[in-house]
């Protein structure tokens, strides 16, 4: 199915800057007959026919019909196979309005290109082997990273960091696979082969296969990013934390808003974690059916999120309110049990108390004391980092995040390398019980394939359109 | 004070592209060591140095202090003065996700560069002779144009064809004055000269700046766009008209909700002008408190507008309370009486009337006759086309509006046409009423200054500041 609609070679346009006024924007062809047809709708033609491999040519792109002129560009021309698809491209630099945009686009398409599929450029760069699957997921990654923490990430799977793990895990199995076909070769032998068969370097291959796949969730986390909910009494300061929080370090998204008055939403980075932070509306009972409606929102939202940060105005200490979220939030049969929760205790600067600590201590009463506690004030701005770092060290624990190890980078990685992780485990086992080592072999053989689906290495239809149907238009 | 913030040569980078997730951005540098500052963040150093002009090169963006990889780019080089500014230039074409762009800006900053000002990058084009400040103000409204029309005029100026047009005026002008002079050389001659003067050649200059002037109103309502509102009782079909007027000719901006729910706007090109269309809230009295509010703002609404579409439910007929809004909205105190107004008759498809003339004469009441009238069915999408026409063709009314000429692209430049022509009728006067030829000489030499600083060969930092401060960043 991929391979009909991703056909290589046909000329591809399509618009790779987001459409939004700007200074630049970038149309970008690539096909066999890429620099001929855009030609076609070019001031020079001639110039840009005989132009040079990677360099940029001034001109006008042009309407092929109404001779129009459209807009006042540079042309980059890269020649086959040194460009970003392996083939000839013609990437058009021009004025980054919308209309204009838009209009060098449809003159490109006039003069005969196609529009490119979602992710159509990354897959001719896979087929013309200019990337393995590992390079080609994490350019995807790259464009939708929400925090420098996530796209350093991504940077190091673009690298080939990933590819290079995966290699030497396979590497690792090909060399098991080779001993034991020293052993099969020499049949009589087999028996004792399998008893004195070594494992050690199978063994090697399962642990760093359990470390990849459990390092998916991690980078999840960093990809998708937690949603963390602040809740509490009104008037505990929830809406200024919210404030101080973004403030902090801000998320390179853009704002949502709620669709709803019944809470505010923002993203923020705690610790280079992409956090949508919810502001809600205060938990009152009430008997206003408005404010009853956002009171159920909030409790909808706490139920969905990965962490929730429960603010209590310290100068007026605990009331019979807040004890009685706490109560049914961490109750057992409660669908929040599992979600872990902060207690802010905020305005200290209000308290008597010398410092957060003993604030916390004084202050909590002692059926809450096993929750972790912070002591922050919204008005001195005190705290506010620690809690932001806390909050992302409580959302890593879930999913027991590291930031030193490059990751797998999508779900379709994590999938394959698990795969791999069954085949090697079953193949211990043949080891293990005695069976013949022709089952081992199996095992060790559909292990190395999983790990080539993951690179790309072996590939089926399936696996293409899955990776690059989640690609934007023009990469 | 623009020549102290905007200092030529010196490094500067900008973001060039829309800040949102796409395939490719732009990162743009210009100065005199442009090239060496950008090596200093780039993998491949001596590549990028010894790179001709107009080449690209292949390599990673890299932070120079922490020599952490960024991201995979190409780099533009181009060496003055053969570039968009007239000196040399970097400019880094990386991918499009928000964190990478600004990891990209970011490490060339760190490498030296200092953020650009508002349109700094066009100011060096300008002073280093690339531009006139005409061709400086089309590339500003090329990138905000809304419609492909706005796009095409702009364009135009981009050509240089507005600095033709002033160009041609100007000659005119120094062609009298050359006449005038011989009279002076020889004052004997004076009076038979004032007498004698053949005055055509300044009454075309005149007329010619009066065509130029009255240009800006129909570039304006190009650039800008108009207001039309939608309006009419509840259930007359105004939300499916709406809806059906932005998909015949959607405009290429993107929706910008209401803050309220009293009404959705959102844009459409009608005829190649942008039209920010408005569907609001029924106008029946009533004695709901939040739809009186509603009801309020839709006058408001109408008050501001450019146009008013009144919707009526043809397959009703008219009703009294039809007749009360019409009654109000064209009597002669009201504020709306000079706001153009068209009637339309909806649902024309469920009346027994042949065609939508024949609905129009049949059930148009005596006293609204004098009004435009079109019969649409927003069932069968019957007269929508012409609706968006006729509705764009009252618009040009208001302004004299004409596809033909190149006019004016700025407030800034009409100013400098109307005081060269206030100019040029003084000079005219004194021709006329027998004043010395030294005053029509004054006069002209001040109406050749205005032109002047229009197109920017005359300048001074405040007409500076206002053409550039209005640019985006990056460009």
């Amino acid at each position: 199915m991929i391979n009909e609609q991703y056909t290589p070679e046909e000329p591809i346009a399509a618009i790779a800057t987001a459409l939004a006024p700007a200074a630049l924007g970038i149309v970008r062809t690539s096909g066999k007959n890429a620099i001929e047809l855009a030609s076609k709708c070019f001031s020079r033609p001639k110039a840009l026919l005989e132009a040079a491999g990677n360099t940029l040519v001034y001109g006008w792109i042009i309407d092929p019909e109404s001779k129009q002129k459209i807009d006042e560009v540079m042309a980059a021309v890269y020649r086959a196979p040194k460009s970003f698809t392996g083939e000839d491209m013609v990437e058009v630099f021009c004025h980054g309005g919308t209309s204009t945009v838009l209009g060098v686009y449809h003159a490109l398409l006039d003069a005969g290109f196609r529009p490119a599929q979602k992710g159509e450029y990354t897959f001719r760069a896979f087929i013309n082997g200019k990337a393995d699957l590992t390079k080609a997921e994490a350019v995807r990654e790259i464009i939708g990273a929400k925090t420098d923490e996530s796209r350093s990430r991504a940077a190091n799977r673009l690298q080939g960091a990933l590819f290079s793990e995966i290699a030497a895990v396979k590497e690792e199995l090909l060399k098991v696979l080779a001993s034991i076909e020293v052993g099969i070769e020499y049949p009589e032998d087999e028996e004792n082969i399998a008893e004195t068969f070594d494992d050690s370097l199978l063994r090697q291959a399962v642990e760093e296969l359990k470390a990849l796949s459990s390092s998916w969730q991690a980078e999840k986390l960093y990809q998708d990013g937690a949603e963390v909910v602040l809740c509490g009494k009104t008037n505990a300061g929830k809406s200024s934390l919210f404030n101080l929080l973004l403030k902090e370090d801000r998320a390179i998204v853009s704002d949502i808003h709620g669709t709803t008055r019944d809470f505010i939403e923002s993203y923020a980075s705690f610790d280079g974690i992409p956090v949508r932070l919810f502001d809600t509306a205060g938990l009152r009972e009430t008997e206003d059916e408005i404010e009853k409606v956002g009171v159920e929102r909030t409790r909808e939202l706490i139920q969905q999120s990965d962490a929730v940060l429960y603010v209590i105005d310290a100068a007026c200490g605990f009331t019979d309110e807040d004890t009685e979220f706490l109560k049914d939030f961490t109750s057992e049969d409660a669908l929040t049990s599992e979600i872990p929760l902060l207690l802010v205790l905020n305005k200290i600067d209000k308290t008597e108390y010398k410092d957060a600590a003993e604030c916390a201590a004084k202050s909590v009463p002692p059926q809450w004391k096993n929750l972790p506690v912070f002591g922050v004030s919204a008005k001195t701005s005190t705290g506010i980092q620690e809690l932001a770092k806390a909050t992302a060290a409580v959302l890593q624990k879930t999913c027991a995040a590291s930031k030193e190890m490059v990751g797998l980078g999508s779900e379709r990685q994590k999938n394959a390398v698990e795969e791999a992780l069954e085949s090697c485990n079953h193949a211990l086992l043949c080891t293990k019980e005695g069976f013949t080592l022709d089952a081992a072999v199996q095992d060790i053989e559909d292990a190395v394939a999983s790990l080539g689906e993951l690179t790309g290495e072996v590939t089926s239809a399936d696996i293409l359109e899955t990776v690059f149907s989640q690609f934007c238009v023009g990469k």
